[in-house]
């Protein structure tokens, strides 16, 4: 029953399909290591959005791993991304998570750099120093319609602008850059990274365990094997799609993109998007699903717009309604812990305690985030248990959660291949 | 004065004898580790008792280095064991320590087990899935008169039936299975188990460190260097072995075994047995000699029964008293961590605050507890120091001890033969 | 971007003069036990002075990385060291950082160890024990006019004697055996030992960061680049070279040797020397730059005596002023954590209250301390991102700081050639 060791190459190779994976790949250090060279260091990233850095001067500092990138808005209006290190000695330049400054001054030895990066004064270097190579080192940033993305490698995948491309028309009528942050919640699950985006990627686990987020949310969209059904659940079912279908018709006659794009793992930036209508009233992802801000996103003036949601490979996932948008990244700390990072935006002219009231906003997700924690850390306590092998997906909920694995695979042996 | 890093096999086959280990078995995470592999996972492990789980759908969650398993009564009155893990996608079953089901549901995605192990229901899973081959993980488990002992192998050493049939006439008459807990204790000692063990194996360190335990102890129980000893010591000492010799006879007629059986280091399930005469009053490990609970264990109507021990390899001592019964397990965590779990048990029958006080049962061994954790904690601490090299045992006091580190041993080099 | 792993001998060879080392060097936990074999198990190590035991009987602990050391003053009053090993079964002898004892008894079983570290007693071991060979292990020992320097090493670096031969005519004046310790500050760093001692070895970062320790101390000698300067800054720096010069001359006609010895990178024992003219009233390190105990150390009359500072290879730092004494240790902990433990003397008949005040005598130093920890925790931080590379030293404040990094990879390099 025990464990035996295995090379990274044997684990990514002998997955079996259809299944949960071998324990390794949820509490090997070894493992988490390559996770972090092979998908965290190379591909694109959610880390946050425009409204992070709202004016020139500002700064949002995310860790990925033991990374650490500075978002910057110049004096240009133009977001920028460089690596938190002092080319001096090293120091992290900045520790706390947002700050607004001038230039960025190291703490230690007082170097300066622009908030273009470039080194402006070193002091005491002596006349044969270079100053000009030691600007700080850039981190590639990509804004899609203020969904901000960096990718540590040097050589980022390339498909990104296409997928930008693709999901455009789905995102730009929510004004992301028009929004603020309401609130963010950082929550550290302990289990490993993939444990959350598994968790993520099915809804098999929400009638069991989530009260409040099934209030807005149908479950019939989110897989279910027919041949259990009696046949008033059969009914509803068909109901529901043809909902979905006149909903499509409906939101797109009015400018708004709405049918699924999935192509989860058939690209390097793998993603996901549809539109899905809500229950209730179905204005928004609250416990009376109405809307939760008086003033509207962007320039809607229906509220009954459904739930545009977005899933990125490897750490992200979102939900644009009418009146709000609640935005998630997950960053690993280690094998064992990773920071889900949660903000609710609302449109930046609506007022706290009159348009929008915190606790009514933030109900739904913060009881559910704090459910997929409890869930998560079971799994990893069961990946830790030497008796664990992986076990089947379901054909019918867990489709997701198996197009997440082959992109990992895929993106594992790409790795070990290169 | 370095240590210089080892094979596992140099360290096992270098072991000088007489003496206390090579440093890198107390503090090395790879020795733990192959002391989980080759010690705690083959070979039988005490975890508790029948009163744990005293009633059908009575659940206790085990934990074994990173092993969890659940014992089970089943509607049947048999207790099972199973490994603690659901086979969907491996979520841990049971996060208490104690709980009472119908079912055994995971919460995950509520797949539901009967309490044999069985997949009753997995919903969602499609009309192809074989629930039949999915059933939860057996353990093998034994009762030794009410005793529980569980082996994580496939094949478990054959020679357990044998040890319990040895031992079954020792313990049978203090009716383990008609007990309840009166209390529990949980102690995690900062040391490596086998120290713990170590300092389970002998009492040259009573005098010195348990002033509570020596009480109802006679000092000369445990080994002494005769030409150390002033006359009158010596004469206490032959009295008290004749003391030994006349109380086995008297309680052997009374249909009580008594006489040592010592097999410590000579089977693959080490163990040893003796009934001691206690001092004072005789009758139980209190701080008055006394007994502790007014209503005897099974059928006894004698108080003055000595206290018979029974300790096993690799992780059990036990102490069967006329009134009540201390039994102790202890359960590696790490390298540098042992949880000491400690359960006093008297008759189901008896009252608390009537029939016995808990801090008059628990004085002794608390108090004893404590200062072995202590001692074990110098100990890590000087292992963990490069300048410990292994130190004599006393061929008067350590006997035992030395007993352990072959029986230890002879188990290791089995495993790296194998 | 990232760490490629490397060998040691690779990282040793591999160092870019004149640059910060490798990550590796401060984040690996391998590197980490290789400085331990290296370096702190056989250079001479300072770990405190003669009056942390001044009576017969006392003893004081000291711990570098795992390894644990007893300094004790023995009824001859001489002061020994030992490993805080027990030669029975490895327990940690003493584990409070000051005790009084008579003999060193072993809490475990009693074995008696004299203040020599004879083994006195060892109860029931048996006719055949022979105890002679079993005492205390000895530490090398050394006191530099009451500095005490242990060696872990059997054979210690030879070169110590020269160095105290060089050292005792400057600190002897100073009759650190006639002080008593006013105040100790134990702080841990979060950063690995190398960063604490980087940021020791130059006042680049003073003026940013030291709004204290500036007041006494000129911001002149610790180096800063000509052409930088404006007239007023180049005419006061060379004032004050002038007056380093005449001070020099001055305190060396009263006996105090005060010239620069400089041998840190040019031998095993290295080391630096020189006493310093200070600003304002020029007495001592406070805030006031006046003296902060009334009675003075040894046979001085003359306050203004400047500051005699004393640096060794690989962890120590002090400061000998007319009044008082603050000496520093930095022990490593971990590969990212390290105890600066500083410690403040003053003249044993000084009486607290009456003739100084610890608030007036710490604040300086307690204020420096807390900033220069703070920094390395920023440069630790700064290591352990995947985006750190090795960046330039200035040529003229940094050349210490490149000393003892060509110290310390010459030193490596012995090792691994050895
Ligand atoms: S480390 Fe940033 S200025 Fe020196
Ligand atoms: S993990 Fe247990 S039901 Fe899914
Ligand atoms: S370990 Fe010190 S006397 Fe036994
Ligand atoms: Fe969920
Ligand atoms: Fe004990
Ligand atoms: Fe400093």
């Amino acid at each position: 029953m025990l464990t035996k060791a295995h090379t990274l190459e044997a684990l990514v190779h002998g997955r079996k399909p259809g299944h949960s994976l071998d324990a390794p790949f949820y509490t090997s250090p070894e493992v988490f290591e390559a996770d972090m060279e092979a998908i965290f260091y190379r591909h694109w990233i959610y880390v946050g959005i425009e409204p992070d850095v709202p004016e020139p001067g500002d700064v949002a500092t995310v860790n990925i791993g033991k990374a650490s990138v500075l978002i910057i808005r110049d004096d240009d209006n133009q977001v920028r991304a460089f690596h938190n290190v002092c080319r001096h000695r090293g120091a992290r330049l900045i520790d706390e998570e947002k700050a607004t400054v001038g230039n960025l001054v190291c703490r230690y030895h007082s170097w300066t750099y622009g908030l273009d990066g470039r080194l402006m004064h070193a002091p005491h270097m002596g006349a044969d120093f270079d100053a000009s190579c030691k600007g700080l080192k850039p981190v590639h940033l990509r804004s899609l319609e203020g969904l901000l993305f960096i990718c540590l490698a040097d050589n980022p995948p390339e498909d990104f602008d296409d997928v930008a491309a693709r999901m455009a028309p789905y995102i730009a009528p929510h004004k992301v850059r028009e929004t603020k942050i309401a609130y963010q919640s950082d929550l550290i699950e302990k289990g490993n990274w993939k444990l959350t985006i598994e968790n993520n990627r099915e809804c098999y686990h929400c009638e069991a365990n989530h009260p409040e987020l099934t209030v807005p949310l149908f479950a019939y969209g989110f897989g279910f094997a027919p041949e259990e059904m009696d046949p008033l659940d059969l009914e509803n079912a068909q109901r529901y799609d043809a909902l979905r279908k006149t909903s499509h018709a409906e939101w797109e006659s009015m400018g708004l993109p709405s049918r699924e794009i999935e192509e989860l793992d058939s690209r390097v930036t793998g993603f996901r998007t549809e539109r899905l209508p809500l229950d209730g009233d179905g204005e928004s992802h609250t416990m009376d699903t109405r809307a939760a801000c008086r003033i509207p996103l962007g320039a809607f003036t229906n509220a009954k717009l459904g739930g545009l949601s977005f899933w990125t490979q490897p750490n992200s996932w979102h939900h644009f309604l009418g009146d709000h948008i609640v935005t998630f990244s997950a960053l690993p700390l280690d094998e064992g812990h990773t920071l889900v990072r949660t903000k609710w935006l609302v449109n930046k002219d609506a007022v706290e305690g009159v348009d929008y009231d915190i606790a009514n906003l933030i109900e739904v997700w913060t009881a559910t985030n704090q459910q997929d924690a409890a869930l998560v850390e079971m799994c990893q306590r069961g990946a830790e248990n030497p008796a664990y092998e992986p076990g089947p997906y379901s054909p019918n909920t867990e489709m997701l959660v198996e197009k997440f694995q082959r992109w990992y695979i895929g993106r594992m042996a790409a790795y070990l291949g290169s």
